[in-house]
């Protein structure tokens, strides 16, 4: 029977392999398998599945057909034959220990009050995510935790900073909002963004310019070599890998530098993952912290208009639980280091935004 | 004055890497210096430097010869000039905003209170580390968190796990508690650790085998292949790299397996580390996650006998506060991934222990 089963994973992973073009091992088909069992929410199978969205909605499907599961009432559940395939090989819920108080992340978001509570306050007025620059923030608290863990590394203080794309994360002023930056610069396509930064830096008396630009151009020379740090959450393309965190590598002064980025199991693979790193690697720069579940994004108002709304079985928007979450790197130069700083505007369009493994833009 | 600054710093980050031979930028030097702000305790100016041990004995000495710092009751402090010459840089202490619950982990370590107060038990009648083998255990709390991280990706149930060496930790026997692998085997070159699994295994009826084997050895061909999920925490040289990591991706199945294992800034460098994540993308492996500081070091008995020791300038044993910490990875294999079981035998003695940059073996 054990065998049966084994067979039984490597035949599922093959066939959506095949039909999402996208690798899955049968342990990750297990995974899914698992996440079913923990949760009947679509949401939350993605999440807890750790694969690509794309990769669990096919699955759901071929399980569909299969009959091994069934929805209901815009639930995900096991049918009486799924639960009988299931119940020799002893699938268990996944279980999550992670600490309450800290979300999981191992920082206490609330170390600094004050620094928590007027940018709860201020954030509350950001401009809505549009769908044109594929945009969905994080919460206050995954911003404030990614401010306090750069503090910790000594990344922040008398610091050159630059923020590249993604600030509806509002990062950049939540940095700025400490006071202790020497100098923050935010780069960003979306003009609300922009302006909403530049009011509260004006009203504040903060160290922080935001300026308008597209980042699939070349930066302007005068920022390459001139950071100490730069932080960026890009889609997830390899084009979106060059125009955000080679060009966020480009702008850094010396061996010793910092980066920190944002990157999913939602819309990358494990065979994307790998490329990232070997383009990292490649680089001359070293991945000093890869964290689990560091970013929680609240859900965003064009998610209907998206691939892994319009592919899901029981087609639900989520409720307010968070189910889109991504790890967060943080990697150093070292002495020989590459900056890249090419001209991406031959990519027009959605290929900036989009690969197969990407169904959230 | 602030280009006076930065040219101490890169003045000092040219010295140290000159005089104790291992890179470190002036980004680095500047870490140290607010570590010795932080604390005056030696042992803790390492762990928030976040820098080799050597480098930061090394830093100290030289920081007394310029008598910037002094050592005063076994203790580090900056001098009058010290201060003076830091003062215009607005060098502040170094933040530790981490989650106490979870001691900074983001996992909850009593999840399974039966599982953490068996072991806390159990782990209690354990083995002194040893010198010759180069031991030093972890935390109960820590070999408790990576079983439950290991757990929510679902690496335990029905797996067939390996752990190589390192069973000082007894997160074989900690694993084989949860009562969820279909099989563990643990190798490991001291006798006294594996007799105490077995005969906890054979006590409690565990699935649990414990042999006595080295690892520079190569592996016998019958573990090549065979194994889901592989968990180890070497001593950290290139040949250790190969003996402990190698030969865990050596014994995997099959794409889609996983590995755990610990590595530390305390006795590796940046360019270290490097070294290591080139090898395992050249091995066609993906790393998922670095978790900074998840493992915490209990103090061990022959730390005297240590280089980290004898080089310090204050020469004062660390008091019952954790001091050792190392970053926890987990790798996942991938199609294409190699296989390497070489001989090692041939680095006999120290060299498998020891390079340049390691300094409590």
């Amino acid at each position: 029977m054990e065998k049966e089963v084994k067979n039984l994973l490597l035949d599922l992973s093959q066939l959506i392999s095949q039909k999402s073009k996208i690798w899955i091992s049968p342990y990750g088909v297990e995974r899914i398998l698992r996440a079913i069992k923990t949760t009947s929410d679509q949401w939350m199978i993605i999440r807890i599945s750790e694969e690509p969205i794309n990769v669990v909605n096919k699955a759901i499907e071929i399980l569909l057909e299969r009959k091994i599961v069934k929805v209901k009432n815009e639930k995900i559940y096991f049918t009486k034959k799924g639960r009988e395939i299931l119940k020799d090989i002893n699938l268990e819920k996944i279980v999550k220990p992670e600490c309450r108080k800290c979300e999981g992340r191992g920082i206490n978001f609330k170390f600094d009050s004050k620094l928590y509570s007027t940018f709860l306050e201020i954030q509350k007025k950001r401009p809505k995510p549009l769908k044109k620059y594929d945009q969905g923030n994080v919460t206050p608290q995954t911003t404030i935790a990614r401010v306090l863990l750069a503090m910790s590394h000594g990344d922040i203080e008398n610091k050159e900073i630059l923020i590249l794309g993604a600030e509806d994360d509002l990062l950049g002023l939540a940095l700025a909002l400490t006071k202790k930056p020497k100098k923050i610069l935010v780069l960003d396509i979306d003009k609300r963004l922009i302006d909403f930064d530049n009011y509260w830096a004006e009203k504040l008396k903060l160290n922080l310019k935001a300026e308008v630009f597209d980042l699939r151009r070349k930066l302007p020379k005068d920022l390459i070599g001139k950071f100490d740090v730069f932080f960026t959450d890009p889609s997830e393309t390899v084009q979106s890998i060059k125009g955000f965190i080679l060009k966020g590598i480009a702008t850094l002064k010396s061996p010793g530098c910092v980066g920190y980025f944002g990157f999913t199991f939602k819309d990358s693979s494990l065979k994307k993952w790998y490329i990232l790193q070997k383009i990292l690697n490649n680089s001359k720069v070293v991945i000093t912290e890869i964290l689990r579940e560091f970013n929680f994004y609240e859900n965003w108002p064009y998610l209907e208009e998206t691939k892994s709304f319009k592919e899901s079985a029981a087609e639900k928007l989520p409720n307010k639980t968070i189910w889109y979450t991504s790890n967060w790197y943080r990697l150093v130069t070292l002495p020989g280091f590459k900056r890249i700083n090419i001209d991406l505007l031959r990519y027009k369009g959605k290929k900036f935004y989009n690969d197969i493994e990407n169904s959230t833009s």
